[in-house]
């Protein structure tokens, strides 16, 4: 059985195993899986997979599908396998190399998120070209000015049909007996299809 | 089979009948069905069902389970059997009454998601806490501060777990070459547990 | 000569001597100075003054009016002390007090600020009526729903005539060559004009 | 006596004589305002004055100074001209030209206020780094991608120091006994000095 006994996505933060890694948060998670539109038996890689949350919650949806999570960063990678091991999925695989060189090997894919770069975008945004099936869709987080940029830019560049949205999510907070509003920086979701 | 072909939440608008209803977008529905936290075999209600949208993306989670669609206005109503036909689900009935008087010959429910409350919320909200069994979870979308305030009041005066939060979606439209920031009018999402 | 050598409000934020006390931020407090549409004679009540900073944005505007800050708290009240010595204003009166209380005294109102009200919402905004002349204007900011809520419902029994906003604004950091956003969390304004 | 009875920016829309020409909403002007940090004697432009809104604040501000507001198009001069003798301030020129065409002829600039650009924002912002004298401020407002993007690649490549932030209003509207968000669509503010 896994960790997560609900069929749908936006997993609560606090089931993962968080270290110093960045995670998305389960709203934006939410918003992302939405955007992905994934199907059972797809095949769709997790690049710059941090904690691993969003390799979790495609793994989920993919009953009979497979993810490969790439992650360059040895405390990330650490974190990952916690993660994994927690929520006990049979359907993810590990790449420990960087983007873009580790995806020669895999499998043509349906679906790529990319989570993180490490200033690679670029060329991983080529290489995801190279690996996706026709009709298969691109999505993409967006934390910095430079990323939308380059995405958009990118994406266009290479006659995808794009998608951008804007998510701010403000929780409240109980302080005593208030509830104080409380941002998480807002996140652009791009969303692009190999025509 | 269904309108939809992917296993992710948030279908999107286009796919639905549109009328001078106004429906959640799919960004908002993304979360507040991530906030739902459905299980495949449970019984749930959707009060002030509007186009239909909520009820057919929780129908689409709940391949065992059963939607209650509640709503009084003709228009609404003419509108979510057209959306229904579209989507072709099994599990969906549609009751034709008010809230809460319509909810008295329901079987119990897991989930209860309130949508519009007609100016009834308080009486809605007692008559959901009669119906929902324990660690059951009550969502509702505020885009009022009225709303808001009397679904944190009533709901704490229950004795609920209460989690809120704000989305705040911006689109960007294609005018020409540029894309426009075009916001959509930010959403509470309150979450209640049945402790 | 004072410290900001401009015309116009919203003060940068690094002007002013921090402590622990929480500030309202430079593009909060320029929408919230226009909210209050001042007149360079009137005289105005800073109720939970805090760093200082609206009293002394208020003060700036006012050239021959009076500021009046109501602070209790000591931390508070010595950096207060602080930033006034810093702007070298001759305007502004510290007043070591509880609000209401401390209200009392004062003369007859055009404006007045309320940044925070330790718990005394209802008493302040019932004494704030008092000593307000007639088409005079309270602004308050709300950080908690409680405020937001209290605030909206006082306001409407004393029968003043409301606007409420919602202002969110996002920074941008620069990350190493990033420029990365981050979110300032959302302070709701509100403006009641007495008849 | 001019329209605007108060000594604080953020004039409120209604004072404007409005027509099919987008206007900048006064909580947006209140921070654009503030990031321009005027002083009473400056030259300031207003690229693309719109309904002349931007350039009327300036004005009210700037008692010895002298605003440019340049515009090309007919619908939005004659706007301009009904809301500048509405106002009835003395220091407002209208340059009926197309920038950066129209600017040529100026004096030197303190300020630069950009608010449209008609496609030519990169050769704009050439010309008003010639025009613009040490210590300077450029301040634009972008509502689509292709400005925000434009506008940093340039002014980085000038040299210029930038702030960024974006600006997101909700208001609420009252809709019977209502009180109904409605989100302003989300604009950044662009604030450049030249080093």
């Amino acid at each position: 059985m896994s960790e997560w006994e609900y069929n749908t996505p936006g997993i609560s933060d606090e089931c993962f195993i968080r270290g110093e890694v960045p995670m998305t948060k389960e709203e934006v998670r939410a918003v992302l899986l939405s955007k992905l539109r994934l199907k059972k038996d797809q095949i769709v890689y997790d690049i710059g997979a941090g904690s691993g949350s969003v390799s979790i919650e495609m793994a989920l949806v993919l009953k009979k599908g497979q993810v490969y999570a790439l992650e360059r960063k040895k405390k990330a990678l650490n974190l990952i396998k916690k993660n994994f091991i927690k929520f006990n999925l049979k359907n993810i695989e590990i790449v420990e190399a960087e983007a873009p060189a580790g995806m020669d090997a895999l499998p043509g894919a349906d679906r790529i998120f990319i989570g993180g770069s490490g200033g690679q975008l670029t060329a991983i945004l080529e290489a995801a070209d190279q690996k996706l099936k026709n009709n298969g869709r691109i999505v993409l987080t967006a934390v910095t000015i430079n990323t939308l940029t380059t995405a958009i830019q990118e994406l266009e560049r290479l006659d995808y049909r794009l998608d951008i949205v804007n998510i701010a999510v403000t929780r409240t907070k109980n302080i005593n007996k208030y509830k104080m509003f409380k941002a998480l920086s807002p996140v652009y979701i791009i969303s692009a299809v190999k025509k």
